[in-house]
């Protein structure tokens, strides 16, 4: 009884030579999947083992993997937005200190990287409510969110954040849009007090006004920082960084909510 | 009926002056704390919300918030070893995509950071088994773990790694030990088919090492990198990083398990 | 009585709206220099003064500027060899505490670009001696410095350095050739007691190769680093780095040679 | 006949055991000097040849090294205000394309550290410029570049560059002060037509405020960038970086002037 991809798991095929990946939910394939290099029968991906390999039927192999987060964010997702980078995502989930269970408000959706890092932490029994004002990336978010299965988690509420925040005793705030400081007041109403806001901004001149707005109001504990990855070649011999990397993605505020 | 700290709560008093941190579990605290600007009364913490103001018997205020994860593995951890960062712990967590209610593999426990990040996504339904030889790493770490709530969650199992593992079938491991070429191929055994190992080593010649040996495992799409953290100074009118900050924690090297 | 081309001068047209570069050495060009815009006579460019603007016969406007050695380095430099970069050779010269009028050993040549950097401040009382093995390296570089008017400033000596160096008494020697450690103990023979060697190397393996190697030898107070350069968007109102920048390009190792 | 320092030498006692560093102009010296470890006759130092070790009379060994402007900058400079670190001065020299026998004008003087790397390239046949305001900086980097035998290439000029600078036609422009972007139109005046002016700040307002000023003058070709070193440890079978860094020393920003 070993281990079969489910009706609506999220594969990954992987070919070995050219290193390509396909990312593929199995619920949205009808009988088969076509590649440059062949077709896959859909049932032939059900009674393979994961970490196994399939054919096309012009014989040419793809490894069979369960599909991660990452590849999903790095490889699959539909990018109307800059996307949330996951090592970027990964901290900032962490400083807001969410859990499984948790209530989080985001704002914008942008592309969905980040509501799917928090929807995958929050799980099932958590909740992403997530406010944007453009139905064009509502519509794309939910594509993208659909497509790895934590669209259930995430609410969505189209609306102008001026107007302000349904919810009270959130777990954490998150807010990326372009004038975070025009929404730094309303955008901790819904904040439990003591808990963590995070907010994303790419510019120095976003962190210099955030800051400023931040003055203003109860928040403590500030913090900005900028995460950079390297990534390595991976010969033994010869070991040494890639030629190039990421310079910039984003810069990370936190603060803590007080209410004295 | 607001947001008070509870029997088991950590909770973090934060001096705005010195901005020293004190991270407290409730559960150990019998009457009363002591700080260096006097003693607080545990009745008066627990009839305080959250974000409020919390006086010393000398009249010094602290404000009460919620301890974080980050507070507790930065500022509260005994640390007997190199911990693992959060900027890295929460990468690897999301890079071995691990979910609530996942089942993980960890060897060395260390101080328990990692464990702590693991534990803390895994939730109640989640299992991390963790693989230790050393008993007063154990004890550290339970320690660490247990103040803050995250010891349930986790099983220790005192154990060379050399003699393999006992679980089948898990959803990730991670090795954080000295010479993790050696275990390697005990260390894929348990893992599920498809999914993620992760390795972290502090040295370019461990890295080497690894890779060395990961051309005799089944293992595929593997990647190294290092994650760098620069904080940047607060003052929105002259704003700059940080003049120092941590120019190396670890390497971090990512593979899949294959069964073909 | 301006500032204008002299008949050697090194020249960059520099075009505002493309923001390509031409670079060229003045007694190379016979009658005219041509551009995909058109064709410029060399007696336009002898008449205009520098930080003005030249035509082409089609109306197009290069302004015309001196071309530096960063200008020379990054464009011009016909490259066999991965260069030294701008950041490090500067690096380099520096931390071998060269001036104008020393004596200098290199090996091997590469594609001339730190030679140009020595020879730049070595000056005309100054001497680099090169030793390089690849007869078409050579060409290359001699090429490339002629390009710039500095050829004169270097001696080229076809060897291998396995067989050591005739002079002694340098002031300062650099080394940058695929396996390092298997000539360190030719190359600090020729240096003046006290001074500085410097090595380049891009892989961390050959690091700890140079390393075990100095160990055996009359070295001291090595230090080894590497240099990073993020440049940034020059957007005032939208400040942050460029999405990429280079991950690296060489570890450098500097130590001094001592003589009791 | 051997390798002596001279009556001028700058040397560096280098202690193999604590590291420490001593540098000593010699010409400062009347009889011998002390250290903690006893005194050192200078009488010996000037019969010792560099590369060999001297003894205080206490029996305590000092390498005896030609000190090096690297040395000279990290350890021997007094500082009233922030250096430019060798990393960047090494670079801002090169990128402003200044060679032997140039003029080259600067302010302000700081503490001397880019002024004494200026004059080292433009050696006795070259001028460096350098206008400052305040006496007590002017006082303490003579002071330094005394020390390092290159106070006689440097002309200062006590003076607020509002007034703007005299000379003329000059190779290259080189501003370290607190408000640039009030300057920048003054500070572009002496150079020639198509030469480099550089600019050092500290924080990113600073950067933005240059570059708007800039929008406004004969200035093309702008670039901003930051240099970062990383130092590793140097045990070559546990090769890894240091574990702190300096985050950030300044923003460079260059461009060229045009005259159209």
């Amino acid at each position: 009884m070993g281990n079969f991809p489910k009706d609506d798991s999220i594969i990954l095929l992987y070919d070995r030579e050219s290193k390509k990946r396909h990312i593929i939910n199995l619920k949205n394939i009808e009988k088969s999947y076509s590649t440059a290099k062949g077709t896959i029968d859909i049932e032939d991906i059900k009674t393979t083992e994961f970490g196994k390999v399939v054919k096309t039927h012009l014989g040419h192999e793809y490894i069979l993997l369960p599909a991660t987060l990452n590849d999903f964010i790095m490889k699959k997702l539909n990018r109307l937005t800059q996307i949330v980078y996951p090592k970027d995502a990964a901290y900032i989930a962490f400083r807001l200190d969410i859990k499984p269970g948790d209530t989080v408000i985001e704002s914008g959706i942008g592309s969905g990287a980040m509501s799917a890092v928090f929807a995958r932490i929050l799980g099932e029994r958590g909740r992403l409510i997530s406010y944007e004002k453009r139905e064009e990336f509502i519509k794309n978010a939910l594509k993208n969110l659909k497509k790895f299965n934590l669209d259930s988690i995430v609410n969505v509420k189209q609306r102008d954040i001026e107007q302000g925040f349904d919810e009270r005793e959130v777990d954490a705030v998150f807010i990326d849009v372009k004038e975070p400081w025009l929404y730094l007041k309303q955008a901790i109403e819904p904040l439990k007090c003591g808990k963590v806001i995070g907010i994303l901004v790419p510019t120095t001149n976003q962190v210099s006004l955030v800051l400023k707005e931040m003055e203003n109001l109860p928040l403590i504990d500030i913090d900005v920082s900028e995460l950079m990855q390297r990534f390595w070649k991976t010969n033994p011999e010869r070991l040494r960084p890639l030629d190039t990397m990421s310079a910039h993605t984003a810069f990370l505020i936190f603060a803590r909510k007080v209410c004295y």
